[in-house]
């Protein structure tokens, strides 16, 4: 893969596809007859929940850590997260036998501090508020040599990420369908870039948007403009996992030359869609990895008559807030 | 089909399969890391619950109704259950255009009674403890001429529900893999006879296992004893969808034909494997869904180094129960 700026290939993803192949869940591509009837709409659910870890990044992480060379393997990972990356990548390491030590926030998900740690992690955790993740992460590599995972600006993980979009046309076109449009949460854009690279490359007609927490906005905004924006700071969201500040340097002229656009949900359109997440989908969907199931039930795009692939793309979330989310 | 005693072949779990193609979800076969370590297996799980109504009896449901003849689809159906099989009517008669009368005890989940209001089903709430469903079913039949569609003892329900042990058979074998288990929920026996019955013709070395909660292990000792048993009465479970008083009559010869035996799992034990599916495998799963999965992580079978298949049946759950099995 060439240097700056990188545009993943579909060649690019498709490799990334045969490394990972077997390692991975290839997770389902299914119909729910009771939200086709609430949308009018053919919805493809692509339940990336069922991945190893409980969300898509365990794709980006095998992809990026089997390229390891040996020397590298030696010095280990360090790598940050607001949690999903964090367990992938302790996952990872733990199978092909690297050291990791991880940066999480110290207000992340239990589920996900103590998941990580149980997969064999080295957590540490930082403030959010008032540290820099990236600096002590890069203080460390400097330190001990082990080598930096990112949770999406880098080409292997981008292009790991992007096998679900891979796997969603295909998989749709296994039931004779074309997708119309693509919805996948976003935070720094790694899931999503990857996603639109994979699906432009196939299927060019098919519509790829970012899906957002209305709060943490910033992809929509800075597509809008041109320019990567910043979110205000002090903004609270219950989506963990959608927190970035700035869309990715690597994945957003990705983003610019593939995506439609950006869309934004609240926080009660997100709990709404857990809600049916378990209700009807019978899947545990954290806050977010249900934001793109947000968008289509809260009718933030329209999808009537159309056929759309929309990704679940995490299910880490502790038992009390999940219990109280799903309460009728 | 031919009458008593109905033995499914292949060729009607096939007709079947054809005959429901297109409307059921093709739910998927898949591994997680998590359960093949802790097992030291490779488990298939199939993700039943994923099926349209959250259970797989939507498959025998369906199977049945779309074979009426006209002047049946005016008559209407009666049916009983205990819940899941009602959801699973109240919907494929709604898509079929057939009124639906329900027979569901006072004590169903709110999930399933409310469920199949929704779907457009006529729910009679009875009392499980003091009246007869069947009588009372035979009953509203006979006045009004609706057609019966029993919820396991019905060769249309039973090669429906084998479609799942055919599709679990061919997806394996997609990833190379042969089972050398299957373990399936069992009540009636609808879904486990259905099941052993394509499994063993496509995969006459595999060992077939039913699945019932400890107290209600009347399939178990009645394979063992070589006639039907009763369950006493009085007993209690929290898997509400397996609480059958005797093993069916159509159903059982078949199972003694097929299984291997059965297997029993305490309330205790169904809780952890929910708490497991909530926290690994990202799965709503109801107590008669879990049974299955429960026996495994219980050890209830010798599954090491083997390639075992565990069908996840049922998720339709109410929510302060399910809050209250997953709190750590």
């Amino acid at each position: 893969m060439s240097t700056a700026p990188f545009k993943p290939t579909l060649a690019d993803i498709e490799a990334a596809a045969d490394r990972i192949a077997g390692h991975i869940v290839a997770t389902p591509l299914f119909e729910n007859d009771a939200l086709n009837a609430l949308t009018g709409a053919r919805i493809l659910l692509k339940a990336e929940v069922l991945q190893h870890t409980g969300s898509f990044k365990f794709r980006g992480a095998y992809n990026r850590v089997s390229q390891f060379t040996p020397e590298q393997k030696k010095a280990g990972i360090v790598a940050w997260s607001s949690g999903n990356h964090a367990l992938a990548v302790s996952a990872v390491a733990a199978k092909l036998g690297v050291q990791a030590t991880i940066l999480m926030p110290s207000d992340a998900p239990r589920a996900k501090v103590e998941g990580a740690r149980a997969l064999g992690g080295n957590v540490r955790l930082y403030d959010r508020k008032t540290e820099s993740r990236e600096a002590i992460g890069a203080e460390i590599a400097g330190r001990t040599g082990a080598v930096i995972v990112p949770p999406y600006d880098d080409p292997y993980v981008i292009t790991g990420q992007g096998t679900v979009g891979l796997e969603m046309v295909r998989q749709a076109r296994a039931q004779g369908l074309e997708l119309d449009a693509v919805l996948g949460n976003c935070s720094g854009g790694g899931l999503i870039s990857g996603i639109a690279s994979a699906v432009k490359a196939l299927s060019p007609a098919t519509a790829v948007y970012a899906v957002e927490p209305a709060e943490f906005d910033d992809t929509a905004r800075s597509l809008a403009a041109g320019e990567r924006l910043k979110n205000p700071a002090g903004r609270e969201s219950i989506c963990d996992a959608l927190q970035v500040a700035i869309p990715g340097e690597i994945t957003f002229p990705i983003m610019q030359q593939t995506l439609a656009g950006g869309l934004a949900v609240t926080d009660d359109e997100v709990r709404d869609a857990i809600r049916f997440g378990y209700k009807a989908l019978k899947l545990v969907l954290e806050p977010g990895g249900a934001a793109a199931l947000a968008a289509v039930l809260s009718g933030k795009l329209d999808v009537a008559g159309k056929t759309v692939g929309v990704v679940l793309s995490g299910g880490n979330v502790d038992p009390e807030n999940f219990a109280a989310w799903i309460a009728a």
